[in-house]
C-alpha cells in the first residue's frame, strides 16, 4: 500500500498550508480533494465579459498576518476594496444615506445602537480566545444566544432589527442561532466588531487582483501531484502503526492525517476505532450558515456617480447586504451581495429566474432603475454544495462551547483537525484557515521531530 | 445486481416496522444493519444474576397505541412500573419527600411551579403537530431557547432549577439548547407534560418482560435473512431507474430505500445526487442528547421497605433521576438512573470506577448506606456508541424548526425518512419510531399501488 508521510483531506486554505508547510520541512504528503478543483470556499468565475470575480470568500485585511504573508509569499498582490462616497441603510421603506458613524440610523437610535456596540466590545474583550470555555462567566455567556442578549440589553425595536441585520451579515446565520459566546469569541478572535465590519481599516480592506481562489492554486501548483482531485476520502483508521486512510478507489497510509475540511463534513468520515463521544459530538453541532451570493456586472460603477459607495444594509429586504465588487482595472462595475441565513433559505425555494428577479428588484430600491439592466448575474448557493454545505463557515448555538470547545482543535492521536472553524484567531476567515494548516502542521512536525 | 423492492437502512423499531409493514403486503425488503444486533437504541442486557434489564429505551404508556398494538401483536406483555410509596427531591442539601403534586418543592414553590406548567401546557396546546413551523406566533417561539422563556417566566430560582432539571431528563439536553418551540412541539406529540413525566397513567407506566429489545427481535425473526447484520450502508444513489445502496462489501439496488437511522447519522450516508440543501441542512442540525444510563442491581428493593418508590431528582446532584427498575418477578431490587445532558458530557472524562463512584455516592444520599452495595452495576454511554451518537434522541435548537421543519420527514424521490424523530406522534419514543416506519412504508406501498 502506498505510504506517505501525512495524509491531507482537503485542499483548501487550511489543507494546502499545512501541506506546504510540511512539505518544505521535507514531509511526503498527500491531499486527497473530493472536488474537482482545489480552494474550498474561495471559488473563482468569469463573466460574460472575461472579468473574474469571487464567488466564494473573498476579503482581506489589517491584521490577518497569516494570509497577507502567504498572498505576498505566493507572487500575488492586493487591492483597496472601494470604499469612497456614502453608504445607505434602508428601513421603513426608504434608504437613509450616511458617511459617519451612525449607519444612516436617526440620532436617538444611532446613540443607543453606538451603547449597545461598546457593550458588546467590552464583554467580547472578556473572552479567552484560546479556551472560550474558561472565561470568567462563560456558562451564562454560553447560555445564551445573542438574540436573547440583545433583547436583554436594548428596547429600541430599530436597533434590535439593526443587530438582527449585523449578526446574519458576518455569520449567515440568525442571532438567536448562536450563543452569546460564540458571538463574542468571533469578535475578538478577529480584532474587534468594529474590525469586522469596516471595510478600509477593517476585514473587508483588500482583494486578491484575479481572485483569492488563486492563493490555494499557486500552493497546489508548488504541491504538484501531492495535490490530488477528484478523491473523495471516506474514512480513517487508526493504529499504533498509523493511519489508514480511504477514498473513492483506493486507500493510502501515512503517520499522519489532517482532516481540514469543514466540522460539520469531518463528522461524514467514518472512523475506526469510532472518535470519542465528545469529538463526535462536535460534528454534531458545529452548522454551517447559510448564504446564496450574487455578483452584479453592470457597463460601469454608475453608482459612484451619485457618491455612493455602493455598500448597502437594509433592514426591509432580503438581498440585504451589498457592496460594490467592480475589479482592479474597474473595466465594468459590479456589486455584490447576499441573501444570508432565514433569506437564504427562504429564497432557496424559489426558481433561479424569481431569486434574480428578488435581487435585481432589490437593487432599484437601493440604486434606481439603471440597477435594473445588468450585464451579467452569477450566483452561487453555498448549501446546494455537496463539499462545503454552507458558508460562511460554521457557528455554535447555544452551550456548544462549553460542552465541547476542548474537543474543535484537539487531536485524536494522529488524527489533526484543521479549518478556519477550529482557528482562535480570525476564525471563520481565510487567515483562520491558513493559520490552522500551520498549526495543524506544526503539531506533526513537533510529535516528529 | 442483487434487486429488492424496498431497502431499510436499519434495524431499530422504525426500520423494522416500516420493513414489517412492506413485506406483509408482499413487497421483498432487505433491512441493513450496521450493528451486529437489531434494535437500535433499545438495548437488553443481564446482570451477574442472569436478570435482563434494559440498557436503552424501556418505558411505553397509555395513548402509544402503535408500540403497544405491537406488542400485542408479537405476543409480548407489560406489566406496570414499580410506583407505590413516596418520591424524592433532593435540593439544598436534603431529600424531601413528597407523594402528591408538590415534587417536594415547599409550597411557595410549588405553587409557582405549577403556574409555569399550566404555562407551558397552554401554550402546548397551541402547537400544529403535523406542521410546527406553521404554528401561530412559530418564529416568536422558534426563536426563543426554552430556558429563554423560563427565565422570563418565572423569577424563582428553585423553579428555575427545577425546571432545569426536567428539560434534560426528558431530552439529555440542557433547556438552553432547545426551542420553546421544540420543547412545546415535543409535549404535544406526547400529549402534554403531565403525561411525559408520570409513571402511572403517563410515558413510563409500564415494561416489557424480557425488555423492549424484544419487540426488534421478534420482527427480525419473522424477517429472517432479509435482516442483514453487520452491514453498514454507506451511500445511496437515486435515478428514475431506482437506487442503489452502498454498504460494506457490496450493493443492491431496490425501487425505494427507508432510511431509519437517527437524523444526524443519515447525513453521514453519501448521496448522489446530493440532498437537496434544506434536507442536508437538517441533518446538520439535529443533533442527539447526551446521556448515560445505569442500572444498579441490590439483593432486594430495600427502599420499598421505606415507603419509598425510588423515584429521585435531585438539584444538587449529577446523577440526578432515578427510578425503581426492579424486574417483573422481584428477583432482585434494581435502580436506574441517568447521568444527563452537561453531567453526562462532564461525567465522560472520568472513569468508569471513578463515575460508578459517583453514582453511588448519590445513590447513598438519596436511599442510604445500603445504596453503596450493589451486586452489580451495568452502564451504558450512548454517545460513545458510534451507530447511536446519543440519546435518547435528536432535538432542535432554536431556530431550526422554522427554518427546516418542513424537510425533517418529506420524502427525497425515492429516499423515505424514518425513526423516532421523523414522528409527530411521540416524537423520540419508541411508538413515535413505529409509527415512523409505518408512515414510510404506507407511502411506499401508495406510490407503488
Amino acid at each position: 500500500m502506498e505510504h506517505v508521510d501525512v495524509v491531507v483531506i482537503g485542499a483548501g486554505l487550511a489543507g494546502l498550508s499545512a501541506a506546504r508547510m510540511l512539505t518544505r520541512a521535507g514531509k511526503t504528503v498527500a491531499v486527497l480533494e473530493a472536488r474537482d478543483r482545489v480552494a474550498g470556499r474561495n471559488h473563482g468565475a468569469v463573466f460574460g465579459n472575461g472579468v473574474p470575480i469571487e464567488m466564494g470568500g473573498q476579503w482581506v485585511g489589517p491584521g490577518q498576518d497569516a494570509v497577507l504573508a502567504l498572498i505576498d509569499e505566493l507572487g500575488l498582490k492586493t487591492y483597496p476594496s472601494y470604499d469612497s462616497g456614502a453608504a445607505l441603510t434602508y428601513y421603513d421603506g426608504a434608504a437613509h444615506r450616511y458617511d459617519d458613524a451612525s449607519f444612516g440610523l436617526p440620532e436617538p437610535d444611532a446613540v443607543e445602537a453606538g451603547r449597545v456596540w461598546e457593550a458588546i466590545t467590552a464583554l467580547a474583550e472578556r473572552v479567552d480566545l484560546e479556551t472560550p470555555w474558561t472565561t470568567s462567566g462563560a456558562e451564562d455567556l454560553d447560555r445564551q444566544t445573542f438574540d436573547q442578549w440583545l433583547l436583554g440589553e436594548t428596547t429600541n425595536a430599530l436597533v434590535i432589527r439593526f443587530f438582527r441585520l449585523i449578526v446574519p451579515a458576518l455569520f449567515s446565520a440568525e442571532a438567536h442561532e448562536l450563543s452569546l459566546l460564540h458571538f463574542l469569541f468571533y469578535m475578538k478572535s478577529g480584532k474587534s466588531l468594529d474590525v469586522l465590519v469596516a471595510t478600509t481599516g477593517g476585514a473587508q480592506e483588500s482583494r486578491v487582483i484575479g481572485g483569492t481562489h488563486r492563493i490555494s492554486e499557486r500552493m497546489a501548483a508548488e504541491l504538484g501531484d501531492a495535490v490530488r482531485l477528484d478523491t473523495a476520502a471516506s474514512g480513517i483508521t487508526q493504529s499504533d502503526a498509523g493511519v489508514v486512510v480511504d477514498f473513492d478507489g483506493g486507500t493510502i497510509c501515512a503517520d499522519h492525517v489532517v482532516v481540514a475540511i469543514p466540522q460539520t463534513l469531518a463528522g461524514r468520515l467514518r472512523y475506526s476505532p469510532p472518535l470519542p463521544a465528545a469529538r463526535d459530538a462536535v460534528t454534531q453541532q458545529f452548522p454551517a450558515g447559510s448564504v446564496i451570493k450574487f455578483n452584479i456586472a453592470y457597463p460601469t460603477p454608475f453608482w459612484r456617480e451619485d457618491g455612493l459607495s455602493g455598500f448597502v444594509m437594509s433592514l426591509d429586504h432580503a438581498f440585504n447586504v451589498v457592496l460594490d465588487n467592480s475589479p482592479h482595472d474597474e473595466s465594468c462595475g459590479v456589486l455584490v451581495g447576499f441573501l444570508e441565513g432565514r433569506h437564504a433559505r427562504a429564497s432557496s425555494e424559489l426558481t433561479a429566474e424569481q431569486r434574480r428577479e428578488l435581487v435585481l428588484g432589490d437593487l432599484v430600491d437601493y440604486f434606481g432603475e439603471r440597477a435594473a439592466k445588468p450585464i451579467d448575474v452569477l450566483e452561487k448557493d453555498w448549501n446546494a454544495e455537496e463539499y462545503t454545505r454552507g458558508c460562511y463557515g460554521g457557528r455554535l448555538a447555544a452551550g456548544v462551547w462549553t460542552n465541547y470547545g476542548k474537543a474543535v482543535a484537539t487531536p485524536v492521536g494522529r488524527i489533526h483537525w484543521a479549518g478556519a472553524e477550529t482557528s482562535d484567531v480570525w476564525n471563520g476567515y481565510m487567515d483562520g484557515a491558513v493559520r490552522s494548516g500551520y498549526r495543524a502542521a506544526a503539531a506533526i512536525l513537533d510529535a516528529t521531530a
